[in-house]
């Protein structure tokens, strides 16, 4: 493999894997991600070290196809998970065009991290068996469809939804959705000043508001079993 | 903490993270599932290893509380994400109801590593933005609502559906579903013999319904980024 994706885990440096660490330590360029631990970035000590900030998606493409073609050992460390909303597809095509061999090394996602983080199972014996992810912001700038998610079973859970919070917390009870449903704000799991915020669709828009992000949107029976105050984190 | 409730990722040793693994090396009692890989359970060097399948749920809990009662370090090592399917709602609430200080530690779940060792990616601009997760066997031995199922948009992802995968897809057609979209069937992935194999809801159940369990479906426009044949694993 020359070009490795590499999830680094949802921000705690203790959340990368051991593979994923053992590519860090003997990447020879490493590209990466805003939210991903100094101190891993620290761990690549013979890479020439890219923030992935500076850069447009496309130029990323090129980056890792330019210096997997030259043979270098490359190494793509992204937040999370690279294939869940981490546009790791994307990369790959451009790799795949390129004939560029790759490998890709699964992280712990947010999606995952961010429940287990605040107590709240994604899903749980006779309250949720079905799990809906999406994002509040979506890549084609699409409004959601507030009808269909309302009326979806299970437990949602929304990326980035903290900005919209109001007008998805509004829109689910305008669609038949109970204002003591509960919902709950998961904001910057696994670092630094991390916090779980618990209240109902009628309320979780006025006291989670100012939470920072990095923040994940949590609504169904699940979050009743949530910890409140202080998530986990190991800072 | 004295309990730690904590993620082994899908199979493979080295998708463990960094703090699970600290964990597990320093545990005085090791309860761990069928799945986790033998080379991580002999990390246990100091630990009364317990093996998971010898035992019921409530066992387990009983188990958790009566170590960690006693103030030892339990480390309670489950396959994938604690939280996703993972029924570690369970043994937090035990914990909780006991009053024994605990820990969760997340890990790469079947659901984020099985579409990223097959190239699969969950989501994709401009061909899903949303993801929907459920088990083909529902803890409380529910019906699938094939209906609204049919009616899901995005990717869908079923967890041990491969016993139930024709009537999967033949539902999922009856209630509208096209014969010719994408869906894989991912057998083991990042475990020894993985494999992926890819078709449409009308003819996988006839090419992939001999593929070894733990396998995980997937249905949607994403699968025609898969790769076929063999799944990344490093063993």
């Amino acid at each position: 493999m020359t070009v490795a994706i590499v999830g680094a885990g949802p921000g705690d440096p203790g959340l990368i894997t051991v593979r994923a660490l053992e590519l860090v330590e003997s990447a020879e360029v490493l590209v990466y991600d805003r939210l991903v631990a100094p101190s891993l970035v620290a761990k690549a000590l013979g890479a020439t070290r890219i923030p992935r900030a500076t850069l447009g998606q496309r130029e990323v493409n090129e980056l890792l196809v330019h210096h997997g073609r030259l043979g270098r050992r490359v190494v793509r460390l992204k937040g999370g998970d690279p294939f869940v909303f981490g546009r790791g597809g994307e990369e790959v095509e451009a790799l795949v065009a390129a004939g560029i061999p790759y490998e890709v090394v699964p992280g712990v996602s947010t999606l995952t991290a961010v429940p287990a983080l605040a107590g709240i199972p994604l899903t749980h014996r006779g309250m949720a068996a079905q799990v809906t992810v999406l994002t509040g912001t979506t890549a084609d700038g699409d409004e959601l469809d507030y009808e269909r998610l309302a009326d979806t079973p299970g437990t949602l859970v929304i990326f980035m939804g903290l900005r919209r919070l109001a007008e998805l917390a509004d829109n689910l009870m305008l669609n038949g959705r109970s204002f003591d449903e509960p919902a709950a704000v998961v904001s910057r799991a696994s670092l630094p000043g991390a916090r779980v915020i618990v209240g109902t669709l009628g309320t979780i828009a006025a006291t989670a508001a100012d939470l920072a992000t990095p923040a994940v949107v949590v609504v169904g029976d699940v979050v009743s079993l949530a910890r409140q105050g202080r998530a986990l984190a190991w800072h």
